[in-house]
C-alpha cells in the first residue's frame, strides 16, 4: 500500500507533516509512503531532525501552493506544485490514496479534474468525522458544495452511509438531515425535497429531520448537510470544542486548589480531551471520486497526519469507492 | 410598566410561568403582571403552591394553543387562546411588551400580523443572546424566516446592532455576517450579496464574515444569519452547551476522589455554569414588530421566564423601536 502526501500543505508543513510521515511508517508496516515537495528542503529538515524517514521515498516537486492561490492553479499556473504532482502519481497508479492539510479548494478542483468523480455522482462531497457524546459521526457535505439541489444531498446520504460502514465499521449507520426541525415539512425547499427523495433511498437507514441541538449529543451516524451549513456546523463544533478545552484549562488551573482538583481527575480529562480531540479521527475523506484522497486539518500536527494517514490506508483497502459503484448501478 | 405573559406556554407551563411572573414582580417593583390564561386553573395553582401573587392580574382565556397548533391558529380557531388574547392586550396598549414561552410559529404570525411590523421593515427576526467564551452575543435570525433575501439580512443587522446598543448597552457593537469563510467572495449567493450590502450599511459598524469556529470563542457582539443557518447554529450551541455541562458532571462525579475534586473548584463550576446558562440572558426578542414581543425557551423554568421578563422591560424602556424607525427614515 503506497501513500502520497503532500509535504507542503497546512500550517506546520513541512516539519510536522514529514514527523507524522515518520509516525504512521513505524506504526502501520505494510505502507510506503510518496512525499511530495521540495526535495532538497525535506531532505535538510530530516537531517537536522534527526527523523528516521523509513519506507518514505521523496518526490521532487518545486513549486509551492499556497493558501491563497486560486484553486484552479493546481491546474494551471502550479502544476508543479506538491498538490498537483501528487494528484499525477494518483491518478497514474503509483499511489493508493492521497493526503494533503493544504489549500481545500485546490483540493477539490484536483480530485474532480484530474482524479475525476464516479460516473453518476453528481458532485463530490467532503466527510468530517465530528466528536460527539456518543462517539463520532459523519457530516458531509461540510463545504465542497454551498449551493446545493436535491439529488445532491441524496448521493451524499448514500456516500456517507457506505464510508461508515466501510471505513468507520458502523453496521447499518444511522443517517439524519441536518434541519431547523424534525418535522418533515421543516427547512428550505431545498431540505424538503431532500426529505422526500431520503425517504425512498434504499441504500440508507434514514432516521429523519436531526436539529443541531441534537447533533452534539450523539443518536446519529452520518448527518447530511448542504456544503453552507455543513460548513458552518463543523466549523462552530470546533470552536465549542476549543471553548470548552480552554474553559477546563482555566478550571483546573487558576488556583492552587484548582491544580489540587486536576491531579485528582487526571486519567478522565485525559479521556475526555481524546474524545473530543479530532485529531484522534484523522482528516476528512472527499467522497465521490474515483481514488481516496484525504483532507487532513489545515493545523494539523504530526500526530493529525499520522491518523490521517491510517484513514487514507483503511478507505484505501475498504471496497467503498465499489459499493457508492453499486449503488449507482441499481438506481 | 405592564407586561402581559402567556401562561399556557412552554414545557413547564403554568407552575413555572406564575412562578417566574412572582419573581420577577418581586425584583422589579415597577412592573405589573397581565397573566392570560385560565382563570380557574391559574388562580388554584397560586392556591396550592402558596405563591405570592402580587402585582399579577390574571386575564382569562379559555382556549389552550398546543405546540402541535397551526402558527395561523392564533388568528382564527384559537383566538380565545391566552396567546391570541395576550396579543390583543398588547395590540390595545393595555400592556407594554409581551412574553410567551409558547409556539414561535404562532407567536411570528400574531406579531406580524396583529402586531404588524414596523413599516418599512421586510421581516421580523428571532434575535437570541448566546453565550460566548468573551460573553454574550445577539445572533439573528435564528429561525423566523428559514429562506432570506439579502435586504432582510442588511435589515437583520441594524436591528441587531441597535438592540445591542440600547438592551445590551453595548457601543458601538462589532457586527458579522455568518458565513463559511472570512473572504469577501465566501458563501452562497445570498450570502455574497449581503456582504455588499453590510459593507456599505452605515448604522452598523461591520467587521466582515465570521466562521462558525470563531462564533463561540467571542470577538463579535452581532452575528447575523439566514433563518436557516442561525437556526442550525443556535441549537448547535445549546447542544454543545448541554454536551460540556454533561461531560463536566460526568468528570466531577463519577468516582469518590471526583467529588473531592469538585468540592475544590466549586466556586468556579458555578461561575462557568452561570456563564453557559442560557436562562441568564432571558429570551429572543422578535426584533422588527412595533411593539416588544420576547419569546421566551420552550424549556423555562421560572428563572428563565424571570429573567425574559426584566428583558421585556429593558426591551419597553429602551428607545430600540424608534431607533429602527429611524434608521429606515434614513436609508
Amino acid at each position: 500500500m503506497r501513500i502520497v502526501v503532500d509535504a507542503h500543505g497546512g500550517d506546520h508543513a513541512p516539519l510536522e507533516i514529514i514527523k507524522g510521515c515518520c509516525m504512521a511508517a513505524e506504526e502501520q508496516k505494510d505502507i510506503s509512503i510518496l512525499l511530495v515537495g521540495r526535495k532538497n528542503e525535506l531532505q535538510q529538515v530530516i537531517t537536522e531532525n534527526g527523523l528516521p524517514a523509513k519506507r518514505i521515498e521523496i518526490v521532487d516537486a518545486p513549486d509551492i501552493l499556497t493558501m491563497e492561490d486560486e484553486p484552479s492553479s493546481v491546474l494551471k499556473e502550479k502544476q508543479y506544485s506538491s498538490m498537483a504532482v501528487a494528484f499525477r502519481l494518483l491518478k497514474e497508479d503509483k499511489a493508493d490514496a492521497f493526503v494533503s492539510a493544504g489549500n481545500s479548494g485546490a483540493l477539490l478542483v484536483g480530485a474532480t479534474l484530474l482524479i475525476k468523480r464516479i460516473p453518476g455522482i453528481k458532485r463530490a462531497a467532503l466527510a468530517t468525522i465530528i466528536p460527539s457524546a456518543e462517539g463520532p459521526y459523519v457530516m458531509l457535505d461540510c463545504g465542497a458544495n454551498v449551493e446545493c439541489k436535491p439529488e445532491y444531498l441524496d448521493q451524499f446520504a448514500t456516500m456517507g452511509s457506505i464510508y461508515a460502514k466501510s471505513c468507520l465499521k458502523i453496521e447499518n449507520p444511522r443517517v439524519a438531515l441536518l434541519n431547523n426541525g424534525t418535522e418533515e415539512c421543516k427547512g428550505t425547499d431545498l431540505h424538503q425535497k431532500a426529505f422526500q427523495l431520503l425517504k425512498k433511498n434504499p441504500f440508507i437507514h434514514f432516521t429523519g429531520n436531526i436539529e443541531g441541538r441534537d447533533v452534539p449529543l450523539g443518536g446519529c451516524d452520518v448527518v447530511v448537510a448542504d456544503g453552507f451549513s455543513g460548513n458552518i456546523a463543523l466549523k462552530l463544533s470546533e470552536g465549542w470544542g476549543k471553548f470548552m478545552s480552554l474553559s477546563l484549562r482555566d478550571l483546573l488551573t487558576k488556583k492552587a486548589k484548582s491544580k489540587l482538583a486536576a491531579l485528582l481527575i487526571m486519567g478522565q480529562i485525559r479521556e475526555l480531551r481524546k474524545k473530543m480531540d479530532y485529531k484522534e479521527y484523522g482528516g476528512a475523506p472527499l467522497l465521490g471520486v474515483t481514488k481516496p484522497v484525504i483532507k487532513a486539518h489545515g493545523s494539523s500536527d504530526a500526530k493529525a497526519l499520522k491518523n490521517a494517514i491510517r484513514q487514507a490506508h483503511i478507505f484505501a483497502e475498504s471496497n467503498m469507492i465499489l459499493e457508492i459503484e453499486k449503488s449507482l448501478a441499481k438506481e
